[in-house]
């Protein structure tokens, strides 16, 4: 009976361990707490990302300084692109996005996320051009 | 052995008890069912919002009536804005809806999500000038 | 202090098979391995789809074989409609889209995700009218 008891008090530590998340935020910048939000807030095993802009002179620097801010962002948390699962593109020239997809797949090595992409009116700043949020998972063999 | 069979069975029970998970759906309006769409659904920890909308006259006021909705969905399942981990907004009017930012950082109390905001041509409803969807986490410390 | 042991090796072994998770991608073409992504990610409990197109000539008809698409890809993972807990329509008419909800509806029978329906621009192809992205967990009662 001991044994049993011990084993439900493991049990229950198990259950605990498992559930109990702590939100871990992210800030790549100062203005993004006085604005009200964070570059990223990990909770459980899921990584969420905000879009990412970036204020380079044209589409293909947009991309390739927007995944090297994604990268930072990542790292942070320990990770790499390979735990990166969906990425959802908002853009407003999506021909241009699509002939800057060297500096993408240079960043992803391989790695296929389930992906998104859409041309809108506009972004945040009227100098963007892209933002690309994504999505990560911790636990990725 | 009668040890080692009853640990396995709390085992089972663990891995079952974690990995059960039964889809808990929210509707806010009789529409929400004949369109065939719910406000929130909840499955896990993780509670997946629908974009929501309000019919009130200015930015301001549809903000403010968009997160009094968010408000009762998060009350339905005894949560609070702390358990919102990611926020995707959608206007027809980006600049007016980050003059209307205090009554989305007035919701948040602090809290910080991860964010996207586009600007977009239209949503459902003419009259709707933004669009709030969130994600929200069940087991926040 | 043999079965404590037992009990907490047991215990590590839960935790790790409830925390190493498998990515399992999902391809639909060869063009996607090319341009760097795929129909879906499963990462533990999760499903991610990517935004999924067609090339049908109406709006009805893009509905329904983008439904098509997303129950092949539901069925690679063993899943239904009912596992869909979100659903993100980006569409460049959202009143075509609306009355083509009858096709939406008899895909779902009665399942009723969170949803948030946009007007947008433009897709990745000019041809699209619509793009449906869902997400869908896998242990759903």
């Amino acid at each position: 009976m001991k044994k049993a008891s011990l084993s439900l008090l493991l049990g229950f530590i198990l259950i605990s361990s498992a559930f109990a998340q702590k939100k871990e935020v992210f800030h790549l910048s100062e203005f993004e707490k006085e604005f009200g939000y964070a570059q990223a807030v990990k909770i459980g095993d899921i990584v969420y990302f905000s879009g990412t802009v970036s204020g380079a002179a044209t589409m293909e620097a947009q991309v390739e300084d927007i995944y090297n801010k994604i990268r930072r962002t990542l790292e942070h948390y320990g990770l790499t692109e390979k735990h990166i699962v969906k990425e959802n593109i908002y853009t407003k020239d999506i021909t241009a996005l699509a002939a800057a997809n060297e500096k993408r797949k240079a960043f992803y090595k391989g790695n296929t996320p389930a992906a998104t992409w859409i041309q809108i009116d506009q972004l945040f700043s009227p100098q963007s051009m892209v933002e690309i949020e994504v999505t990560a998972h911790v636990n990725v063999e």
